[in-house]
């Protein structure tokens, strides 16, 4: 039985957490493009948490810091306030333990998110759609249940159950030179940034951001905590800022960050989907817009990618 | 080395096809779906040649065929009239042995598939927009070049290709009870009842075409060859008429086939794309429709469905 984490992930915390949480979540296939190797002129091998349960990459931290909690912390559950990926994979993990979730969600949130949520037997609660409102309703439901909070990305539980996915990926693949993986609140390029740190010190782990919501290029640079000033930008997953503990990991451990234009994003989805014919949000499109943004630097590299959820609105694709 | 076959193929023809074509194709994963299982009520294996060189099956039905050519042969080059996957298939077999491909097209064909098909380095020839047209022009390009034509599915070879899916299918996954493709000119069907006939007296082998373009179902019900009477349907792969061998084969081997609507085609093909985030033709999704339409009958049933291809116009969904 794993406890909360209350420091950086080691390599055997990483190692137990993705022992622990075998049994919810899939291992996801690598999968590769001979047309895409092409037209990078590099070696790209995609770790597919598009295939993952609840279609992301979030059902690892999630899971992770569900099965931490001690029998009678799950017996009252689960809470978060999210409308996205993060919300589904708490509802998800819930489910699956058998244990109550609750999810404060923006009353303007897509009903089709709504009812996948709901559709994984959460608890839905309803609030103004601000930021300020979401926090004030979670604490009341806390309060109310007793519920344990499990913050999306500044969690360490979280954050070695996103690193799991590139534990897996150099397991699968031999010899890479790069790992890469979109920058949002900076969970998964923590753990991803770890773990290649952990794994070899031949392994350069980059993060890919859009130019439009570029808090952590710019926060890494200037060696503090800055906010985006808008979130305008079709990878809908990447518009939050990076927290406390994501921004003191990537400040040690990640090697560089590459920004790309909304262009090269949607360029970057397109060719995914219709070279490699699966199905990823736009925001996994940026760290292969990168890749094609620098070729020069990336030629001839072995390059992992982490293509993190496939959960899109076929009624409203950018191209 | 193998020679072109003059009658059905026989269980050692297809395992013989399926040895010599391997380095010029993929072996395409199965997938499974517990969402899509939940949802049809039946266990449902996905054999993904969506994922096959090219995007789509035909690239077996196209190398079978080629293989087969003498050297002498081979040197004069592989010739057809085709503006979707069958031309792709025959210019990549051709790239792969380093031959010489030449591909009638309709003069109206769109840019994209022009283009890919150049991309493989065939010779494009331009005709009016007729099957007349397209014949005439073949017959012409044959004589001068001495090319051998491949026919896309009235043709032992192509059918033999068609069948290794089907052999793949059976050795991943055992105890099928039903195995699935969509049929237009027949092809792949054919391999796919002549591989379930040969592996297993228990595997029924159930055709699915859209009711729009439904020659299949009504020639097999009377016993005689019957045409198309329109192409309005979503499904543009499934267009074509069945020919003679096709028309045979199927007449002996096919236990049932199952028409449905243009709806239930593209709810189906939204489902895979939304649940198990693959990219997937509308014409592969007709068997899953079939499935769905007659869920009391594929209740608990284990069903493989060859999903045919993934090229798909993103810029003009039918959804």
């Amino acid at each position: 039985m794993l406890k909360p984490l209350d420091h950086i992930p080691t390599l055997a915390d990483i190692q137990a957490t993705h022992r622990e949480i075998q049994a919810l979540i899939h291992r996801t296939p690598v999968l590769t493009s001979s047309s895409l190797d092409r037209i990078s002129g590099a070696q790209l091998y995609f770790k597919c948490e598009n295939f993952q349960k609840i279609g992301a990459f979030k059902m690892r931290g999630a899971s992770s810091a569900a099965i931490r909690l001690s029998s009678e912390e799950r017996h009252r559950g689960l809470a978060t306030h999210s409308s996205g990926n993060h919300a589904q994979a708490v509802s998800r993990s819930a489910q699956l333990l058998g244990i109550p979730a609750h999810i404060v969600m923006p009353e303007n949130a897509p009903n089709v998110k709504r009812n996948a949520t709901r559709g994984y037997g959460a608890e839905i609660i309803s609030c103004a759609p601000t930021l300020a409102a979401r926090e004030s309703t979670l604490e009341k439901v806390v309060a109310d249940t007793g519920a344990t909070f499990i913050h999306p990305y500044n969690n360490y539980d979280v954050i070695a159950g996103q690193a799991t996915a590139a534990l897996e990926l150099m397991e699968d693949v031999s010899g890479l030179d790069v790992v890469m993986a979109p920058v949002g609140g900076g969970g998964l390029m923590s753990g991803t940034a770890l773990m290649a740190k952990y794994f070899s010190k031949n392994i350069q782990a980059i993060g890919a951001e859009p130019d439009e919501v570029d808090d952590a290029y710019r926060s890494l640079k200037a060696g503090k905590l800055l906010s985006n000033t808008s979130t305008n930008t079709v990878a809908d997953g990447l518009r939050t800022n990076l927290g406390e503990k994501t921004f003191d990991i990537l400040s040690k451990h990640l090697d560089d960050i590459i920004t790309v234009t909304e262009e090269e994003i949607i360029q970057a989805m397109r060719l995914i989907w219709e070279r490699m014919k699966i199905i990823i949000e736009a925001s996994c499109a940026v760290p292969l817009a990168a890749v094609l943004k620098e070729k020069d630097r990336f030629n001839n590299k072995k390059i992992g990618i982490i293509l993190t959820g496939g959960n899109v609105d076929l009624g409203n694709l950018p191209f």
